[in-house]
């Protein structure tokens, strides 16, 4: 047996109409599908997400934007990453779009492409992780401007806080450099970006991790959830101990239940003694140190034993787990191992 | 651009040939390919292990068995979380030998197969994790021996604290649950307790991590590099920052390179401005956070920048990473991402 991820398909697409509702009226709505859609599963989410609307989608390599390709005919694929020139027979062949990163990239567009296929560039407004920054810009400017472009871009460092400057800093830096650059497409946002407001929606926002439910926010919904069947029930008694290296031992009689999840599928080692699993809004804590495929917890406070147990409730959601993983629900997410098979509910 | 998972065929032999080497005359050594051979990739790492003489596999799951049986014809395949009796006609069809690890599975095997299917059993001889308990096995003995089994199994909780108690208790107890099931081929032993010596060797041992050059032991050796590759490099000035919610602000100026690997290739998120990337030996201290695909680091030392980095070197090897990752190397092996292309060196 193994775990399910349960995907909620409808409010899936509660989340894209949130998105669509805030954003100004010109703005175009794009979806980030990296990662497998952040371990959603491409093959049902990007037609999903294209059903309403959607037409431009985001990955971070072409050989990802090559599978989306296989889900998606029409819409228009952009690798984050940059362009990959050595496999530039592939974004011709696919109708993939590379987003330039550095004056080495235009180059070889140029060189190999000149003005036959689509392009995008990113600008590094003070991330200081991809793009060109001011200086290679201003100084290979003819470079650039010889580009079919169809869309700048930038990324925000800081957009999960709102009220921090670097915000407007970066806003204000990108709105100055696409000015030597007119009449192209601009973005700045993904999820968190979006939700700070108007002025950072532009002609275009991307969210990702928005969409999949990975946001606390009055608007959005969870997508997920993660049922983990039980394999076994036992009672321990006082002072017995359980799982590797023993680092639990029981403090009265007990009822523990061993379920088909482990650190293979996500269920992070971390959380060995601290994470818990849920009956509806039960909490069942994790005891002892999670295993490759399996992990055991206390289910003394159920009346009886349980066929699942489920990994969120409606009080403990992705971000909360991510949470007690000292992460980020994007990584919660993209963890989620090959094991669970996904299930989608319309 | 993505990482390159190299995977060095010569030094699994090695380790292979190093167990054959080290375990009694006659006890048989079998593997353990969970989780994608530990994400090293079962295509091509169960027909490898298979050609030195390995005869039986391990495999948590019986989705897993089958994927293991379309490389591997004649072998016996074995599903350590028990037997799923909900898909029995699958261990019938594809000729897998379920590990029955408590009393309803038992019961479900007879009423299915009878005798006409291998069986194994697992006991819990302390983990108390899965497997039949001594109360269980006793009060059960004549279900239990009616079973047509082939294999008596249990796990080790501390057989990597080499001096603890608790090894040779468990050791104690299994060999006095056998005596109730004679004539019945034991194993008690996967890669650190079959390094605890000749007395945990039995009939089979089952090593996982210890093939796949996770354990740092004089007779293993490390079987994996990953490659990342350089996508920009850059310099910035003193104070600048970089990457997400800036986490990270130079103390003076120096040169950055952005690679292709960031948390969902594996490369957790926890290393941001703790881990490095080598050189060589080299180390390339990682810088701000570790992005979903991205990751930043100082390449200053560097005299120019490469077209790759290392994430292990000679002197900081799987296991040193896991320790940095505040884990262990089974973690790591299995976290690594579908995006990174597998290359087997002979």
């Amino acid at each position: 047996m193994s775990p399910e991820l349960h995907i909620n398909l409808a409010n899936l697409r509660s989340n894209i109409k949130f998105f669509q509702t805030i954003i100004k009226k010109n703005t175009e709505l794009s979806a980030v599908v990296k990662s497998d859609a952040y371990g959603l599963g491409i093959a049902k989410i990007v037609p999903e997400i294209e059903r309403y609307g959607v037409r431009s989608f985001f990955t971070a390599t072409i050989i990802e934007a090559i599978k989306i390709r296989s889900f998606s005919r029409d819409s228009e694929i952009f690798t984050l990453n940059g362009f990959d020139f050595l496999k530039s027979n592939l974004y011709r062949e696919h109708n993939i779009t590379p987003i330039i990163n550095n004056i080495l990239e235009a180059q070889k567009f140029i060189e190999i492409f000149n003005q036959t296929q689509k392009v995008a560039i990113q600008l590094n407004t003070g991330m200081n992780r991809l793009g060109l920054d001011t200086q290679s810009l201003l100084e290979n400017i003819d470079i650039i401007k010889s580009l079919p472009l169809n869309l700048i871009l930038t990324h925000l460092a800081c957009a999960d806080e709102t009220s921090n400057k670097e915000n407007k800093a970066q806003k204000d830096l990108f709105i100055k450099l696409c000015k030597f650059l007119p009449n192209i497409r601009q973005s700045i946002s993904a999820s968190h970006g979006t939700l700070l407001g108007n002025e950072f929606h532009f002609d275009m926002v991307r969210p990702g991790i928005g969409l999949y439910g990975g946001i606390r926010n009055n608007g959005l919904k969870e997508v997920i959830q993660i049922k983990v069947p039980v394999l076994q029930d036992f009672i321990i008694d006082k002072n017995m101990q359980v799982g590797y290296n023993f680092t639990y031992k029981a403090k009265h009689k007990m009822r523990v239940a061993t379920l088909a999840m482990g650190y293979a599928d996500g269920l992070p080692r971390t959380l060995s003694n601290i994470g818990k699993l849920f009956y509806g809004s039960t909490p069942c804590p994790i005891i002892g140190r999670i295993s490759m495929d399996l992990v055991t917890v206390d289910i003394s406070n159920l009346p009886k034993t349980p066929k699942y147990l489920c990994v969120f409730s409606p009080e403990y959601r992705v971000d909360d787990f991510a949470k007690d993983c000292k992460t980020i629900s994007h990584e919660v997410l993209v963890n989620l191992g090959e094991r669970i098979s996904r299930v989608y509910s319309k």
